[in-house]
């Protein structure tokens, strides 16, 4: 071993230099963190106008230099708005106030959404409930709304001061340059370390005439000290009451943007807004029982659910998208319970990454998830590749057929319980070394 | 970019070229698998006998070559004897046979304990259960005792079928070889991809008798497609009834191994077994609530506590041990959902990886364990260096302190919610590339 030992050294020094010397290059052909677009990104739709909706977006320097870090959104009095937020304890300033303004629901008029990226005024103490209002505050005068109706957004670093002066400063620009067509440039001002921006259009007939739903949202980039923050603007011109609104939304939530996870821990800022500005000419939705309720509830899911799958495919070293699938569950929290163990786990999420059929690791993520399982009537399919029944390798499986199929970047995992007829769907993504090499952030 | 994206291709096939060769003289010096011992690893310290305890191991050749795969443990009558096991509603054969035989026990005379590596016998269907009551039956036999009093354990692939017979021919040597020194040559036996075998003693004084308490583990070692396990055996010629016994195991599992994580996912076959053989003089202990009680209690906790630290720190790739510490809980449950969603967060324990005190991680995992928690309370230090208080970075905290105190190579992770009396503690390992490599096993 004494030479191999030393040869060993000697070839270890060699590659670390090459190593160094590669990332200086790499850093200079594709950006410091690897590939600047995730290999799963989707190109950003045109992004239609919403009658009564209008963006502007600015460079106001928070952190980023050179892009653009504040977006403004402006809705016309006589909106229906609804909001969903993270349910985490330690959620943000922005987002506390977010929650009371959309309860209390005083002053008239319209509303207006401001965001601004790189920095998140998340664990900054009393300044960060100061930084709120300011902003607050300033975009009311600019827009001639009271600060009751200014829904605020921060994204970006943590426990560092927000210099809100600087937002502040930017609101007279912001609200002169107000377009209906500034979606687009708002799906960009709002990204942190997203390698895309997000976004997506439907257009449903209701009563003969269309509606149209236009989304934005950013996703789950972290690089240390930052947090992911989850935001999604939704846009409609829809007609359709506030109460409607809200519940279709709080329904939607659950299977779309909380069914997605990319390693199981909770952002404190997740914030997701939609508003209907009320000015098609159909007759008003009030319920999401009715035809005209029924068929813009789906095609608004269609919206979050798409926007969610975009946050997952941008996920942190992302390579596969992952829908977890369960049936036969006893109940409709057993269901999810499944769901979520298995897009949880890291034994299941790595085993895509290297692309392996792993089964196993199936069968113990439904073991410890807490839901009642029988470890001899679960069936276990990855695609149509049925790879384990009645508690034992499924007889027409091969390994060859379980391997070619994760080869595939979109992955379906199909787990089923044989006990009831409960059933959830989950999406998350693999989990690489891109994503240690994002979080960890080696100082050595 | 032209130029450049030459130099790095050519730079990238160089670094290939190295790297491969890199991999086969590492795998010639420290073994395929990257180094054959964990960085944390312990020393096995010498195991004494046990009166009342014999063992013998053998090489059946279940799957491994070349090594020991079979560990028996055979108990004389008399003795008290408690087990533990995975809650997992997949749990393996040999697990739902162990809790059924504990909870009837059946017959007299001693017990035995007979554990194989390399196949878990898990996910199986009902081969597995005939597996474990062939190995039972054999196992009975050569020692003279029913097969009710035989706790049997699989640790290693799951999915495939036992080829129990291999181990079937191996109980007679087994039962002509048991010896009251074999504990060492037991720990290695039952050792999967553990990369040191895992031993505690520990000695105290009842009535003025010395008693002596000796345990083995394995731990979480998992290379596609296996699971981990966590086995332990403990040992002890304490004489102690079998409800104090049983009461003191279920109490200190919450504690030590229960209070463990590498990576959140369960097994299917986590086992321990703690037996005292009664042949110590001490009068005999009835309860925890005793001075005598009390003291044997306590050494029992401390050769629970090593063996579970042992298994963190053989945890997969792990390089740290990080001990995690929640204070000023409102209840014990808040304690534990607080302590728990730090050591399971992928982030805190990239960050950690990554030499990063990055609290703005701890505070995300506070916020989305769901236990009661106030942004503004919250106390954050990584040992004596407090990080974030008052809902803010501590105004004594420099970057320079935190990144020096990352270094090492334990951590202490200290939570005070400031809202009550409660507190817990968890231990876990940070999570590095290795991990992924181990876990991914990329197949391209």
């Amino acid at each position: 071993m004494g030479k191999d030992g030393k040869k060993l050294k000697k070839l270890k020094k060699k590659a670390r230099k090459l190593k160094a010397q590669l990332a200086e290059l790499e850093a200079r052909v594709t950006g410091p963190k690897g590939p600047l677009v995730a290999p799963l990104a989707q190109p950003l739709p045109d992004l239609p106008a919403i009658d009564g909706v209008r963006f502007a977006t600015a460079q106001a320097g928070v952190k980023y230099k050179g892009r653009t870090d504040v977006m403004l959104a402006e809705i016309a009095p006589g909106a229906s708005v609804a909001g969903v937020f993270t349910r985490s304890s330690t959620r943000s300033a922005a987002v506390l106030d977010c929650q009371e303004k959309l309860k209390a629901r005083t002053g008239s008029g319209g509303w207006a959404i401001l965001v601004n990226s790189g920095n998140a005024n998340a664990f900054t103490g009393a300044a960060g409930g100061l930084s709120v209002d300011a902003i607050a505050q300033a975009t009311g005068q600019a827009l001639g709304l009271p600060a009751a109706r200014v829904l605020t957004a921060s994204t970006g670093v943590i426990g560092q001061p927000l210099p809100h002066d600087r937002i502040v400063a930017a609101l007279d620009g912001l609200a002169g340059g107000l377009d209906p067509d500034g979606m687009a440039g708002a799906a960009k001002a709002i990204m942190t370390t997203d390698t895309f921006p997000k976004g997506c259009v439907r257009t449903v007939e209701i009563d003969g005439l269309p509606v149209t739903i236009v989304g934005i949202a950013k996703g789950s980039g972290m690089i240390a000290p930052d947090m992911a923050t989850m935001l999604a603007y939704i846009f409609t011109d829809a007609k359709i009451s506030e109460t409607a609104l809200r519940t279709m939304v709080k329904d939607l939530t659950k299977s779309t943007f909380n069914a997605i996870t990319v390693d199981s821990d909770t952002s404190t800022s997740d914030s997701l807004i939609v508003a209907a500005t009320n000015r098609s000419d159909h007759a008003r939705i009030t319920s999401a029982r009715s035809t005209e309720g029924r068929d813009f509830k789906a095609a608004l899911a269609d919206v979050m659910h798409e926007l969610a799958l975009q946050i997952v495919m941008d996920g942190e070293g992302a390579t596969k998208l992952v829908e977890v699938h369960v049936t036969g569950a006893a109940n409709a929290l057993d269901a999810r319970r499944v769901a979520s163990a298995i897009a949880n786990s890291p034994l299941v999420k790595t085993a895509i990454a290297g692309e392996d059929p792993n089964w196993g690791r199936v069968v113990m993520a439904v073991g410890k998830s807490g839901a009642r399982a029988d470890r001899d009537k679960l069936r276990i399919a990855f695609g149509d590749i049925v790879v384990a029944e009645n508690g034992q390798l499924a007889e027409s499986y091969t390994e060859e057929a379980g391997a070619s199929y994760m080869t595939r970047d979109r992955i379906l995992l199909h787990v089923d319980l044989g006990l009831g007829e409960a059933e959830d769907r989950m999406w998350t993504c693999d989990m690489t070394y891109r994503y240690i090499e994002i979080n960890a952030d080696y100082r050595s």
